[in-house]
Parts: C-alpha cells; sequence; structure tokens
C-alpha cells in the first residue's frame, strides 16, 4: 500500500525518524481519500474500453478453436459464455432502469440526435424477427432434447429474454446523457456494446460456415471437387416432425439478427460515447421533417431496383446448383445486372453532389459523436468491399483462364470501389450540410437557429417518458415552420400549373433542388436494400465464378470473404439507415 | 452537365419556353463558379481517405496474389507499383517544399506537438538503418543482375532517394499546419501516409515470409513436419563473393525499417490531421523539461531487463534449433522470464497509476491530435496481443497434451493482458496529466499557462527554417523556470543532505513522486525495448509451442499470428516514444 511512495518514505525515514508514523498515516488517510473520489473519466473510458476489447476477443478466441471442429471446445462452450454476458447485461439494465426510475425528478440530458424513433422502429422489427428465430431454436432444441446439451435450450430462452429487455432499453433509455456514477454505467454500457458484438459475431460465423457447407456440397454434386461437409448433426431422431423446418427457416431469419445486434451495438457505443457529455444546446435540436412532395421519380426506379434484384436472386440461387454452364450463366447475369446498377447508383449520387456543389448551404461543425459514428462507420465498413474488389481486379488481369463473364466482373468490381467511393461522400456531405429552410433559401438559415437556441434555453429539454425531447420547442417554432412550408407549396403549385417568371424560378430552385435530392436519396436507399437483400441470402458470385479462387487459393480467398461479406452486408444496412437520415434532413 | 438539375430545367422549360436559354446560361455561370469555389474541407477529408485507402487496398491485394506463389503475379509487379507511388510522393514533397520556400512571408503556423524532436531523430537513426538495407539490397542486385529483374535494382535506389527526402521533410515541414491549397495537399499527405502503411505492409510480410519458412525448415530438420519451403532463390550464380551475406544480414535489417515506415505514417497522419486546424494557443507551446535527478532505480532495473532480454534471446535462438528437448527447455525458459517480467512491469505501472490517485493534478482536455491518436494507437495495437494470448489461454485449457511449460504459458498469457490494460492506463493518463511547475505544487499549474498563452500572441511562433517553435517564449519564461529548478535542487539538497522539517517534507511530496515517476517511465521503457527485441530477432514462442497449432491448425495459427505480431511489435516500439513522451512530461 505504501509502495507506491517508497521513496518518500524512505528519505523522511531516514532524516526524521520522529515523525515517520505521524507521516504515514497521513499519507494512508491522503490515499483513502484519493482512492474514494471521482476517477477521471478519461481513464474510466480506456479502462472500459481495454475490458470490452477483452470480452470480445475472448469469444472470438473460442469461435476460432470451434472452427476447427475439434472435440474439446464444443458450441455449448461458446453458447454458456455468451449466455453470462447476456444475463450480466440484463442485470445492469435492470440496475439502470430501477435508478432512473427512482431519480425521476432531475430532469435527465438527452442527446437528441443518438437512436431517432425511426431506427428504434426499425431495430423493434429486427428484433421480432429474431424473436422468431429464437422460438424456432427453442422447437429444434424440443425435438432433439434427448441428445444434445441443455445450453442450447437455455441459450434461446435468454436470449429472448434480453431481446425483449434491450428494446424496452432502446426506446427508452438509449438518448439519455448519464451524468451520475459515470465509471460504472460505462463498464455497464460497454459491457451492453460488446455483448451485441460477440452476439453479431456468432451469427456472422454460424452464418458464414452453413454457406461455406452448402457452397461445399454444391461443389461436390457438380463434381468440381471432393470437399467433406463438416456440419454436426444431432445423434438422434427428432421427437416432433417440424424439427428439418426449424433448422431450414433458421437460416433464413439470420441476416435479420444479424443487423439487430450490430446495430444495437452501434447505438449503445453513441449512448458510451455520450456518457459525461455537456450538450451544445445550439445544436441538440431536432429538426422537424418536411412534406415529401414531387417524389415520383425516385421511388418508381427504387421499386424496379427492389423488383429486379429479387427476380435475379431467385434466378440465380435455381440456376448455381444446376450444372456448370447454367452456373456460368448465372454468374454472366449477375454481373451484368450489377454493372446496371452500379452505374445508375453513382449517377444519381454523382448528380447529389453536383447538386451541393452548386449550392453553398452551410456545413454544421456542432458536435455531434452520432453523425461522427455514421461517417466513420461508413468509411470503415467499406474497407471489406473494397479489398475484396481489388482482388477481384488482380484476379481478372493475372487469370489465364476466360470465361464469359471476365471482363464484366471486372467493369462490376471497379464500378463497385466509384460507387461506394461516391455514396459515402454524398452522404457525408448530406448528413454535415446544415439544413436551411425551404422557403428562405440560404438566408433563412441564420435565423431559425437562434430561435431555437433561445428557446432550448427556457424550455426543459425532457417532456415524460417518451422520448420527446424538445418537442415543446418544435412547437414554438410551429408557426414559422407552417409559413414556411405553405410559402414552399405555393412554389410547387406555381410551378406544376402556370408559368413563372424566370427570376422567380430561379428564387425557387433550392427547394427544387431539395426534391431532386430526395428523390436520389430514395432510389439509393432502394438500391442499398437490393443490394443487401442479395449476398444476405446466398448470392455470393464471389464463391462461384472461381476466378478469385484460381488466384488466391481457397483457403485465402474464403478467409477474406468470410471478413469482407458480413463487413459489406453491415455497410449496406448502415447506409440505407444513413440516407434515410438523409432523407428526413434534406 | 445540366443532368443535375434537370427536374428544374424541365420545368422551366414547359411554363417559360422564352427564358430557357437565358436560364441555363445563368446555370452554367452558376456551375462553373461554384465548381472553382472552395471545396469543403469535410468532402476533401473524406476523399482523399478513401483514395488512400485504395491505394493501401491495391498493394494489399497483389500481396495476396503473391503469398499464393503463382507463376502470374511476381514480385516484380508489387515493387513497380510501390516504386510509382514512392515517386509520386518525391514529386509531391518537391512541390510542397518548393512552394513552401518561395512564401517564406506569411509566418505558418505550426503545431508544437506533432513530431518532436527527439521522435524525428529516432527516425533518423531508422532511416539510416534504412538506407545500409537499401545498399544491401543494390549489392545483392549487382551480384544476381544477369537473372532478376531491373526492378530489384531501381526499387532500392528510389527507396533510398526516397527516405532521404523524407528525412528531410520530417525535420522541416512536419509540424506545419497547412491552410493553403488545403484540398491538393491533403491528397499530398494522405498519399503519403499510404505509401509508407504499404511499405510497412511489404516489410511485414517478407519478414513474416522468411520467419515462416526458417520455422519450417526448423521443423522439417527436428523430423516434425515435412513442410517445403517455397523461398525463390535466383536462377543464376552470384558474381561477386558476398550475395549470401547481403540477403542474410538484410533480415536483421528488417525489423527497423517497419517500425521506420510505421512511425513516419503514424506522424505524417498527425500533419493531415492538423490541415485546416485553428491552433489553440492556450495548449499550443512545448513545455520546457525539468532536469532528470534522482533517476537511479529505474535505470539500473531497466538496464538489467534489457541484459536478461538479449541473453534469453541468443539462449533460445541456439536451444530451439536442436533438439526436441532443448526446445522444450527454452519455450519454458522464455514463459519463466516472461512471467518474471511481466510481474515487475504490471507492478511498475501499478504504482505509478497509483500515484496519480493520490494526487490530484488537473486534466489537460485540450484539442491536440498528436495525443488522441497516440491513446488511439496504443490501444489499438493491443488488441493483437491480446487475441493471441487468449488463443493461448484457449488451447491451453482445451490442450490434451501437456508439455512441462503448459501453466507457465497461461500465465505468461494472462499476466500479458493484465500488463497491457495497466501499461496503456497510465501513459494515457500520464499523457492527459496537466504538467504542474514542480516548485509551487498543484497551485503553480494555474498561473504558468497565462504567462505562456500572453506571450504566444505577442511573439512570432516561428523563428527560421529550423524547428524552433516557441522558443521565444520559452526563453521569455526562462526565469521562471529557472527559479523554479533552483527551488527543486534546494530541495533535493535537503532531502539528502540535512533533516527536513514535516511540514516541509509533505510539500515536497509532489517532486518527489514525479521522480518515482520518471523512475518508472525509464523502467518501463527498457522493459518494452526487452520485448520488442524478442520477437523482432525470431524468439516467436508462439509457434515453437505447439500448444495453440494443435488447436487452431498451423493455417489459421499462422494467420493470426501474422496479423497479431507485427501489431505486438509496433505496439511495442509506440509505447516506448510514448513512455519517453511521458519520460519529458513528468
Amino acid at each position: 500500500m505504501v509502495e507506491h511512495s517508497g521513496l518518500d518514505i524512505m528519505c523522511m525515514n531516514k532524516y526524521s525518524p520522529g515523525a515517520s508514523t505521524d507521516t504515514e498515516k497521513k499519507l494512508f488517510t491522503r490515499l483513502k481519500v484519493s482512492l474514494t473520489k471521482r476517477y477521471p473519466q478519461k481513464n474510466a473510458e480506456t479502462l472500459s474500453a481495454q475490458y470490452g476489447a477483452n470480452l470480445l476477443l475472448i469469444g472470438v478466441s473460442v469461435m476460432l478453436a470451434l472452427a476447427q471442429h475439434g472435440t474439446v471446445v464444443r458450441e455449448e462452450h461458446l453458447l454458456t459464455f455468451i449466455t453470462v454476458l447476456m444475463l450480466v447485461q440484463l442485470a445492469w439494465m435492470l440496475c439502470y432502469m430501477i435508478r432512473r426510475e427512482r431519480e425521476r425528478s432531475p430532469l435527465p440530458e438527452r442527446d437528441a440526435h443518438a437512436g431517432t424513433s425511426w431506427i428504434r422502429g426499425g431495430l423493434t422489427m429486427l428484433a421480432l424477427l429474431s424473436l422468431i428465430m429464437d422460438a424456432f431454436r427453442i422447437g429444434y432444441f424440443v425435438g432433439y432434447h434427448s441428445c444434445i446439451s441443455a445450453v442450447l435450450g437455455v441459450y434461446p430462452i435468454i436470449h429472448a429474454l434480453h431481446t425483449i429487455s434491450q428494446v424496452h432499453f432502446l426506446w427508452f433509455h438509449i438518448k439519455d446523457v448519464i451524468k451520475k456514477y459515470e465509471t460504472f454505467e460505462r463498464f455497464g454500457v460497454i459491457h451492453a456494446v460488446f455483448t451485441n458484438l460477440l452476439l453479431w459475431c456468432n451469427g456472422v460465423m454460424s452464418e458464414a460456415e452453413h454457406f461455406l457447407n452448402n457452397h461445399r456440397r454444391r461443389l461436390t454434386a457438380l463434381g468440381h471437387a471432393n470437399h467433406t461437409t463438416v456440419e454436426v448433426e444431432p445423434q438422434c431422431n427428432c421427437s416432433t416432425s417440424v424439427c428439418s423446418m426449424f433448422s431450414t427457416s433458421l437460416y433464413y431469419l439470420y441476416p435479420f439478427n444479424i443487423e439487430y445486434h450490430i446495430f444495437v451495438s452501434a447505438m449503445l457505443f453513441v449512448m458510451w460515447k455520450n456518457i459525461g457529455r455537456t450538450l451544445d444546446h445550439h445544436t441538440n435540436h431536432k429538426r422537424p421533417s418536411t412534406r415529401s412532395s414531387g417524389l415520383l421519380l425516385g421511388p418508381v426506379l427504387g421499386l424496379l431496383a427492389l423488383a429486379s434484384s429479387i427476380t435475379v436472386l431467385v434466378v440465380y440461387l435455381i440456376h448455381v446448383e444446376k450444372s456448370v454452364q447454367t452456373r456460368e450463366a448465372a454468374v454472366s447475369m449477375f454481373y451484368c445486372y450489377g454493372v446496371v446498377m452500379l452505374v445508375c447508383m453513382c449517377g444519381a449520387s454523382g448528380t447529389g453532389l453536383l447538386i451541393y456543389r452548386m449550392e453553398d448551404w452551410p456545413m454544421d461543425t456542432g458536435q455531434n459523436p452520432s453523425r461522427a459514428l455514421d461517417s466513420d462507420l461508413l468509411l470503415g465498413s467499406s474497407l471489406g468491399s473494397w479489398l475484396m474488389s481489388w482482388c477481384s481486379v488482380v484476379a481478372v488481369g493475372a487469370s489465364q483462364s476466360s470465361p464469359s463473364y471476365r471482363w464484366t466482373c471486372l467493369a462490376y468490381s471497379l464500378l463497385l470501389v466509384l460507387e461506394k467511393c461516391i455514396q459515402n461522400l454524398f452522404i457525408v456531405e448530406s448528413l454535415y450540410r446544415m439544413r436551411t429552410d425551404p422557403a428562405g433559401g440560404e438566408e433563412g438559415s441564420g435565423s431559425v437557429p437562434e430561435i431555437f437556441s433561445v428557446a432550448s434555453s427556457m424550455v426543459p429539454p425532457y417532456d415524460g417518458i417518451v422520448n420527446r425531447a424538445y418537442e415543446t420547442q418544435d412547437k414554438r417554432c410551429g408557426p414559422l415552420e407552417n409559413e414556411a412550408h405553405e410559402n414552399r407549396q405555393v412554389y410547387s403549385r406555381k410551378c406544376s400549373g402556370v408559368t413563372l417568371p424566370v427570376e422567380n424560378s430561379l428564387n425557387v430552385t433550392p427547394g427544387r433542388k431539395r426534391q431532386v435530392l430526395k428523390n436520389i436519396t430514395i432510389f439509393l436507399f432502394m438500391c442499398n436494400i437490393s443490394l443487401w437483400l442479395l449476398p444476405a441470402f446466398g448470392c455470393r458470385p464471389q464463391y462461384d465464378n472461381h476466378l478469385e479462387q484460381e488466384m488466391f487459393g481457397f483457403s485465402a480467398w474464403s478467409t477474406v470473404l468470410n471478413v469482407a461479406i458480413p463487413l459489406n452486408l453491415f455497410y449496406r444496412m448502415h447506409s440505407v439507415a444513413s440516407l434515410f437520415e438523409v432523407f428526413r434532413k434534406v
């Protein structure tokens, strides 16, 4: 205990022996006081991040051992570990909610940007699908209960409980800016973040393994290779008649479960970043959404893209299993479809960027952890798919065989890189643009935030348990907003009905441009959903075209894909969410 | 060109046909104006980051293809690509320096925290070793010039040129805060960052391949396995007699070259982050370093650790090659040594943290990209080694064989996790603590920065090409500082000579504590150098203990190691640099 100041004490002992016990006492009291006092938050941040990272890494190392299909480390061990983590998270959430309930009186601060209601709604949908998955898992366990470990039955029950309470937590507490017991809560939140990340990893691993097994089976059926499948089947017969139905449908629900966990962990991460933060009331208010008139081209083209993607998906999955010729045709079809799709998306995002170049709407530089995380995640998750694309380019360039899809594959890969670059730019620019008043154009932008900020300093920012942060201010500013809407509607009506003088039409352009932007956004939104659907449900030509596999070898290439495909899926879902944010903002 | 506002124009054409050409002209001018005007910096940041990431990924995908040792993609292709990147960087640096030279008059802003002189000194040393490596490479090329590609001769020449100009750039421009042609310079700097990262990757890959080949050869010699080595030897005889000497010594220089490139890219990244930044003059000044009296225990123990590490390294490398028994003994010895070392390091860092808990020196919350990057990199690079440790823990826990080093391996792995956690906490806390005046204790901390900030607003922050930012202020504050030094020396003399009253000795404690901290820091500094030396020069028991390899399989485990070991090496070097910073600050 006194080791920390050994030198001091030595020095004192030597030259003032009489006073030494007195000094030691004083030192002890000082140490005691300092250990109970407030822990610096920078350290709490580092410490909790390290704790969380290690939790995840323990899980990952068990997964790596599992992937070898040895006899010692089995799935039960991993599931037990995850179950324990979920139980700890449940306990923390319960504690947190009870404490919040008790100390209702002092109004807690809330970050209006974290977890908007539509994103929470989306997550609730995903959570429902996860619950169905849990039900299937329980059914599967009941069928085989005589020969599989009890952990496989406990896990889905706890997972269902975890899902329900987590959704409740997200609805009522995700915006909280924690200012009490910061160090303790930091650990709780980061525990939740990494528990969800681990659940994501587990989902990704199960899904990848299932896909690889299917792929191997297909290759063997086509006479391509003689890989042995390593899927473990229970040793006994199913006691109910629907076991195979359960295990098959499970894999159609995996993609939703995977997205659910990664999104929750991103939201909780924002909550963690917000702990102890002092909110800037100038920027912390929700902007009311504008009416969406003049939306036609975007949604129509988007629906077209979505429909064609579903067609491609079905055709691909049927044809890729039949024979070598149909497989080649399916892969060719996919690449052609992809090229068309990506060209359209590049065009749309590029147009959006050009519009931004023409207008100088001001940039919003306020602090906003949620937005900063959004842009970082977009860039970070693009890396996986870029690596995949560049590998394809190298493989096409150096390939000695020349299948029919060789050059479309090259075009597809290059376009994929380009499309992600432009789309990222478009989304980031949209998120960072200040929203100006549609009627007033650039001039109006200065005054509205002024009013908001004055209002927010007078009105309590919280009214009730349902998340209505800043609703009061919104109402207060209502008349101004309504006026703006009316102005805009007048303009639209003029444009669609009567002749407009040129001066006026030039004034109108910001509003018109916004409509174009809204159309672009909704189109990109649909396209990203399409490009999520395809790989999520098994359309992965990177496995079937054999170009890359020849160049990099099966094990290296499937390692790359096992990392890159989940990242790519996350990228698509995340850009869907960001584009929705953009849509509401423009 | 007008596609971006298609809807506007359609709308206008329909209802005011006469005015359409006029409007289009106006739109054109507007577009022209807006395309030439200043590009928003948030976008430039995203765009340049995407450019850099893609450069790196192209390189990585070529490396992946190379790792398969096919006939199509050869080393020449990779080297050509890297050479081109280096040439582009050279051109940019030349442009930049010439422009800076011309517009000397307006004093450029400089970030005093970026690239301190001792870190540039260290880099210069590493650069010299890299130059020797280039010389060896040229020698090797001359020897085999008749049968190897000319690219292998051009590459080291360009690399040497690149190294020299880069070091020059680091000395004179790394602190620059760029405010002109921001978008262009952003691309230049990020190009330099990613060129160095790619050179780092290339170094890491060559080094890992060389090590793996050695390892395979050793295993085959011990009769353990029958791996075939895939090292490519030139097809002709060497025309000079020292070719083998060149190629052997090359591998002893690799570790230095690798560290050189990763450090340069971290420094350039800080420069990139600084582009367009408005410096906060309150925090932007270098603190003069304190005198280092009372340093004894730390350096002595540190040197002891260093000496024992070198002994362990030599003994390990000799014994691991001999027989299965000596190999086991060598691995056991390594783990015992590691456990002792890590326990000492944990104790030292823990003591440091306790001292911080006892004092409440204020935290420095000023913006400082360099420091933020330092802490992020520490945490990020720990991940690799943590994953490795947890894999070892899983392997030991589930292993069916039980070699003599089984439980020391477990202790070593757990201690490694703990040591990195505590050390990270210690370094981060030290970096974020405000330095208080040693004589005045906590009270003095308020006044000195005041004087600094006043001075910095009056005195130009730049005097001459050599990096003497804020030297003037330092001089101005000289008397005060000197007084402080004198006060401290008086205290030290008192402490070592005459009896001190207790009240006074309690006042002295902050100074004493600082001495303890300095000792701890220097000890940790030496320990980290030791732990860098061991894996850098081939002491990697993770390959030789066979526990993990049994559990995870050779390919999965060597993939983990190929990622984790370079990260771990970087972690050690980076904490050496951070600890030096801490040493100067305490």
